[in-house]
């Protein structure tokens, strides 16, 4: 990791250890730079990395202040490590459907880029928040990526072992979203009636080279989830004239 | 507008013109300087105003790439120009339910950080796309910073009127979504039945000095509408740990 991450996660931490709230305003930079030993630039590189995940804003002329938002328990769509550090104040559990190597259907492949019919881990979890279930997912990773995959990884955070385990590069993710009438099999799932709104997201994570490795589909619980998105200033890209 | 960001509007409309993919390859650094005549700096700062906002993605050693994504028709969670920009390729329409000035309810006052009974303007719209009814909005402005509404201003692109007609400084936004059964009132509105399934969006639109103006609460048509977000990679401010 280079210094400005190392500088930028402990700026984080400590945010996040004292509880700072947004609008609460943060050292200025000569503060930074005495307190870090480092120089300017590297400060100048720490802060624009939280910003650019949504943790401060910075006002010309005012100073950096903290981000965050004020409701707790909804789902970051913007964050790209899945659950487990979304919710990480929560118990966090999941019953295993299915774990196989299956061929990839059209529906798959387009969203992995891949052939049809080539291979993939197929797992299907319920997972639950303090034992109430709140989603079921559906997830298919390319297996000349995903090399290995086992029951106890997958009953664990998966994320965690790409990222640790097989030492994947996680880059971006595309998030689909929309809301359907719940079908039979997912209502028993989820322990709710047909025709009760549900939240599908469809999510496509790619290494930091660009290669999708990850289809997921997850059908959510309506009443036990919500999600949170950060938007970005984009006035300067786009022409209103 | 800086140099820098000029250049980046200008990539972003060849990428769109020349409807460039995912993955697509852009011209390298040395390319570009010679394109734009000017220096390394300016166009690393514009490819990463660019990163920033999704619209590409690099790749150290290999080049840059477009992210994009293959999917028309979605609404994007993290732009934060209202509908007019994220829907552009469609007809879009508004009914103007209500316009008022009224005081602060507790809800508005605290997303809006004013005092309960402050004045706020009060929007309802219902809002078609193709002259199909996909949402109802209830936007609340602090008065105190847009200080001038009519029927002609929110029956047309309200975001536009603030930025170009009251010259408002736009910044960061904060996104809350979950799903719903519907009410009557609601039902009537988007032709749907009661208990059918919809999805509210909050959202809380901040001044570039990081002050709220803008609390919206918009009931979506599930049938009509769908969401994207882009994840940006967390792994270095993230312990796995």
């Amino acid at each position: 990791m280079l210094k400005y991450e190392v500088i930028a996660r402990d700026m984080l931490a400590t945010i996040e250890n004292n509880k700072m709230e947004q609008g609460d305003q943060l050292p200025v930079l000569e503060d930074f730079v005495a307190q870090y030993g480092v120089s300017k630039n590297t400060i100048i590189k720490a802060l624009e990395l939280l910003e650019t995940h949504g943790i401060i804003y910075q006002v010309r002329g005012s100073g950096t202040f903290v981000r965050g938002h004020r409701r707790q328990g909804y789902i970051n769509l913007i964050e790209n490590q899945g659950f487990n550090s979304a919710l990480r104040d929560f118990k966090l559990t999941s019953v295993i459907l299915a774990l196989d190597v299956i061929a990839a259907s059209e529906e798959v492949a387009y969203n992995l880029k891949i052939d049809v019919g080539q291979e993939v881990y197929y797992v299907k979890r319920l997972r639950k928040i303090e034992d109430r279930i709140f989603c079921v997912e559906d997830s298919y990773f390319d297996k000349s990526i995903v090399t290995f995959m086992n029951e106890q990884i997958v009953s664990d955070s998966i994320f965690q072992y790409l990222t640790k385990g097989l030492n994947l590069k996680v880059g971006f993710s595309d998030q689909f979203l929309r809301a359907f009438k719940l079908n039979q099999e997912n209502a028993d799932h989820l322990k709710l009636s047909v025709g009760d709104p549900a939240i599908l997201v469809e999510s496509i994570y790619h290494l930091q080279n660009g290669q999708p490795f990850d289809y997921s589909k997850i059908v959510y619980h309506y009443e036990e989830t919500q999600f949170f998105a950060q938007g970005n200033s984009y006035y300067s890209l786009i022409d209103f004239d």
